[in-house]
């Protein structure tokens, strides 16, 4: 069905205003927002492709979701409150079905964050989604990749590979068990840990989500902060729902290399545990925690299993690196 | 060539940087800016799809430049001073030569209007490229489309047209003549209007800059502001080098309907037409001026020619609009 672009962006991606520094939003060539006095302004931008972060036959909803989540992921990172984002979406085709649905999926989770979408484009082209989001933050401190000492505690979010494993189950089409209707919801509706986030500001010494895979993040957290880090395999949160269904090894890959997740690593000061702990059970959804999974050490990144060293298969994702592992990588379910 | 994501953003999008509110750029999870004291934000997001805004072969210097330049138009008329931009370039292969390119063209365009490039997202996909980009407006006054009045002069920078032209000679391989050039480097290389639009600020009833067509842009603009316009044909600044290379009507058609130009239309109530005449003076290239094409009417956009009602063939370009005109329209050249 034809319909205007400017009819597209009013039809479907208008909502409630949540904030009130937004002073001007979508319909003018540009927006006008008045920043909250002392605050900084955090900015992001994450794009997602078809057939790259996401299957061919996703539904609009969750494609909407998606490209919200990856960047409200980004503003956790920083310990920012998200406030407002510009949407840029190119759509091979007009279907008024697939706008709402997409809308709907965005806007759900832009409500529930209060988020307000103040601009953007929808042009015709190859499926491509962008989300530039930007938050506040308080000026006296924000989360960054850098500042990982020795001696730290490194933390997890949640159960890492989750994701990972959903799209497994989502690609191999296997059997809609409760469990793997878990590991597909946790790949296709990954909760940012904006709350989290914001309380780690003023405990963490660094923070950076996961997105290509835990070790793949995890060192570029280190080569930012100039440290290293020792994972302690027998550690690692194992996802209960994926081990019901893949074997154990292939479930550790997914935790160490399984991009998607949208958790949170993170280091803390020893002496600041007691806070951290009290941070994990005041933002956290019911039945989700933080796990420590190692130490920050003077340099590279280690896996140890039983006692010795561990070399994983794979570490996770980097677009365009020589003979990387796709995102949508398969692996064989438990025989 | 094999390139790691992380290593081309490193590589080939750092530059000195520009703005001293910019606290943290390009390598966490997000960047981190001061808002200026007694500034308004004004944010606006473009992107740009091989094969609808840009031919096939189009050199990836041009498509660089091209994406900052399309947003620098949208903060030109708004009256802000661009600041600072993000990313999202999706492209689908790993070419050395072609990232060094892209750089090249976006970021001398970003110097010479002292932009800062503050993160993105580099993924593998189609080519689409996406700039959000974000500046500083006084807290008194911006520009809109939604203050034009009854009576006031509508003007329109330089000279419409030109660029549609200059697509067609690219796309029909036209002899490089002067004209032919001149009016390829007008598509290729479309100059944002940024100062002019800083000088108008406080002059201008209204404004909007030119990316669909002049007659839809400028649709868009009397539906804002609730009135309607009359154009006159016969003082439409027409492209001299375009009439050397297309027929009369073709001309007309290009500076009614063509899109790409990335000039200014705005209104200006007569009182004040003495301190606008300056702010062209001061603030254009040489050469290049503002041209008054009509008035702002009551209701309903109008185009009259030698003092009749004139019918044009088309008005511009809408994505997704049902039987809509592509951007990429090939005209005859003049026989």
């Amino acid at each position: 069905m034809g319909q205007g672009e400017f009819d597209i962006i009013a039809r479907y991606f208008t909502h409630d205003a949540q904030r009130s520094e937004v002073l001007l939003s979508v319909g003018d060539d540009a927006a006008v927002v008045a920043p909250p006095a002392g605050k900084r302004l955090v900015v992001a931008m994450d794009t997602i492709v078809e057939g790259i972060h996401f299957p061919r036959d996703t539904a609009p909803e969750d494609i909407g979701y998606r490209v919200l989540a990856v960047n409200l992921s980004d503003m956790a990172a920083m310990g920012a409150e998200p406030a407002w984002m510009t949407l840029s979406l190119s759509a091979p085709m007009a279907d008024e079905a697939w706008f709402a649905g997409f809308a709907r999926g965005l806007l759900e989770l832009a409500d529930r964050h209060r988020v307000d979408l103040i601009g953007g484009d929808t042009v015709k082209g190859p499926l491509v989604a962008t989300v530039q989001i930007a938050g506040w933050v308080e000026s006296d401190r924000w989360l960054t990749r850098s500042g990982a000492q020795p001696g730290d505690l490194l933390f997890v979010s949640g159960v890492p590979g989750e994701a990972a494993a959903g799209l497994a189950v989502i690609q191999q089409a296997l059997p809609a068990t409760p469990a793997a209707q878990h590991l597909q919801r946790r790949f296709l509706r990954p909760e940012p840990r904006v709350a989290l986030g914001r309380a780690l500001r003023s405990i963490a010494t660094s923070a950076m989500d996961v997105s290509d895979g835990l070790l793949t993040d995890l060192d570029k957290l280190c080569a930012a902060s100039g440290c290293g880090a020792r994972v302690d395999i027998d550690a690692l949160p194992l996802s209960r729902q994926a081990l019901e269904i893949f074997p154990y090894d292939a479930c550790v890959d997914y935790a160490l290399a399984g991009g998607d997740d949208y958790e949170m690593i993170f280091t803390v000061a020893p002496a600041r545990l007691g806070e951290a702990l009290a941070a994990f059970a005041g933002t956290l959804p019911d039945g989700v925690s933080c796990t420590q999974i190692g130490v920050v050490t003077g340099k590279s990144v280690e896996c140890w299993r039983a006692g010795r060293p561990f070399i994983p298969g794979r570490r996770g994702y980097d677009h365009f690196a020589p003979h990387s592992t796709p995102h949508l990588v398969q692996t064989e379910p438990r025989s």
